[in-house]
């Protein structure tokens, strides 16, 4: 028999999440139906939106159900299969969640989808090319609408999106400036992925402080801002927003714990008037192909760089997980499992 | 010699606006020039946007100068003419400003329009089939996107634009719920404009009683919101959004008089995956001929129905000016001249 070891949540966080929200448990790996697969993950994706699912709250998504494997993007290779579209050995990306193994019924269209890791790493289809290069690309492109000579923003910027969204960014000739959170990531942010400017938005305590220092990083302004965090960050670019401005909200990872994060001044809206909008990209996959071509593409040319911060072995994913819920990572958050 | 009466921004607000901020002057009407054009002013417009005008802030536009006639549109009578193109008699609409009379630049394209009032009232184009209607016009069809089936909301829904807004709604085929403040506004939006419901937002006192009404008001939510209020209108609205819902941001007269008026909840715009967008009627003259055209056909041919809250004398505007902003105008709020 195989064990299989398993995260599930056990209990939802009264405000902030604690390890103890989440259980380990190991099962048995049960034997394959027709159709299925059995992947071993390699590596899981730890992504912001997890928080959300942990809530009881009416949101896009449904909660994550408690006492069950917590939700994940995985990386793994197929070991056993009983469907012909796939062998042992293929390479696949799926939603395996936080465990060593994963049973997946293939017969689903795009449960699980075979990726090709001659040129590009494994890992990468859950970072640069997967689904956080993905939320880049559709907010930049298809919200933000930038082009040459336009300044775009963006928030979390040494991030797995962010890190994306000011590489594409600088790719159609805009000014390319990220906010992050201390002087290595900002460092990382401008020499190492190119953008023109970083901001670090802890040099800065209030709002008015944070919005200078984007003053002088945005000198013409900001015409797009692709926003992961709120709070205090979205407060302090709001007035550097150019008239006709737009604002991708793809995160607000401060709110995060259900308090309120007020926006202070939604006139700016009007004044400047702006264009603000949520999306889910989830709920976008038309554009998913093209997206990933270009990602591809350019993760697999030198053109797209990225970081990932590893946490090694199932039992890490709880405490990385906070962890990145307060910035602790540096670029696309993973965990090892092989 | 002919005497013009003019109201001059005497001082700029510091907080809420008052009858001390204006000065009423007596001028003498100078004599004309090659090109000019002198109109006998009959009805004066207020409007909110007056009273940004009056602060010294960075906006859209450029502030009230002190010591001037205030801006304004109205609605007059050529009384003498130096242009080829308006003779005396000619029923014009332009930006008198708070004064009498004015001398109009007629060789400046757009600076007076001339109008028919043989189907419509004059005074209906500073209103239904003036600034307030295309302003109405935009908001519902450029951002809210109104159709069939869909539920349209309107702040400040007896107001000049607000009753535009519901009405044109209801030619769409959507449910028209407005909120507005009183019983009598209430009652005259449903039985005499056709909205479908409205909401007292005086009966409430906090934003989850507002919120709750609005739910009942609202049985399948709210697909598209016209915003002329802001503060705990918006939050109690927001929440009822459905997904990928439109919110267009026309005025937030709750924070004119400069104090932050913080949206509690931005989260939503990312959960409901909701577009907001503020816009300004003048920035988009292109739309004005179509929109123009509905509005005054359905004014000629009784469709579009509007109330008007008519203050007497020049005199009179500064006092009627400041009860527009408390709410205390039932529809469009005019100075009668003459």
């Amino acid at each position: 028999m195989t064990v299989n070891k398993q995260i599930l949540l056990a209990s939802r966080p009264k405000g902030e999440a604690t390890v103890d929200n989440f259980r380990l448990v190991e099962t048995e790996v049960p034997a394959l139906k027709d159709g299925q697969v059995l992947v071993r993950n390699h590596f899981l994706s730890l992504d912001p939106y997890m928080r959300g699912r942990m809530n009881d709250s009416k949101s896009y998504a449904q909660p994550q159900p408690l006492d069950q494997v917590m939700i994940g993007g995985t990386v793994g290779e197929v070991v056993e299969s009983r469907h012909s579209d796939f062998k042992v050995g293929d390479k696949v990306v799926g939603m395996g969640g936080w465990q060593e193994y994963a049973v997946a019924d293939a017969t689903q269209p795009g449960i699980l989808r075979k990726v090709d890791t001659s040129h590009i790493p494994l890992s990468a289809y859950l970072g640069a090319v997967g689904m956080p290069g993905v939320t880049a690309w559709y907010g930049l492109v298809k919200i933000c609408e930038p082009g040459p000579g336009k300044t775009v923003a963006v928030s979390a910027a040494s991030g797995a999106v962010g890190s994306v969204v000011g590489q594409l960014a600088k790719a159609r000739g805009c000014r390319a400036v990220g906010i992050a959170g201390g002087a290595d990531k900002c460092r990382y942010v401008v020499e190492e992925l190119g953008f023109d400017a970083c901001v670090d938005y802890k040099l800065h305590t209030d709002m008015k402080s944070l919005s200078t220092a984007l003053k002088d990083a945005c000198p013409n302004g900001i015409d797009g801002y692709f926003e992961n965090v709120g709070g205090m960050i979205l407060d302090a670019v709001m007035p550097r927003m150019n008239a006709f401005g737009r604002i991708a909200f793809c995160g607000m990872i401060s709110g995060y714990n259900g308090e309120p994060i007020p926006m202070t001044y939604p006139q700016l809206i009007l004044q400047s008037r702006l264009r603000v909008e949520g999306f889910i990209v989830s709920e976008h996959m038309d554009v998913w192909p093209e997206a990933l071509k270009e990602l591809g593409t350019m993760v697999a040319t030198g053109k797209l760089k990225f970081r990932e911060s590893v946490a090694k072995g199932i039992e890490s994913a709880p405490e990385a997980f906070l962890g990145l819920l307060k910035g602790k990572n540096f670029g696309k958050q993973l965990v090892q499992l092989i």
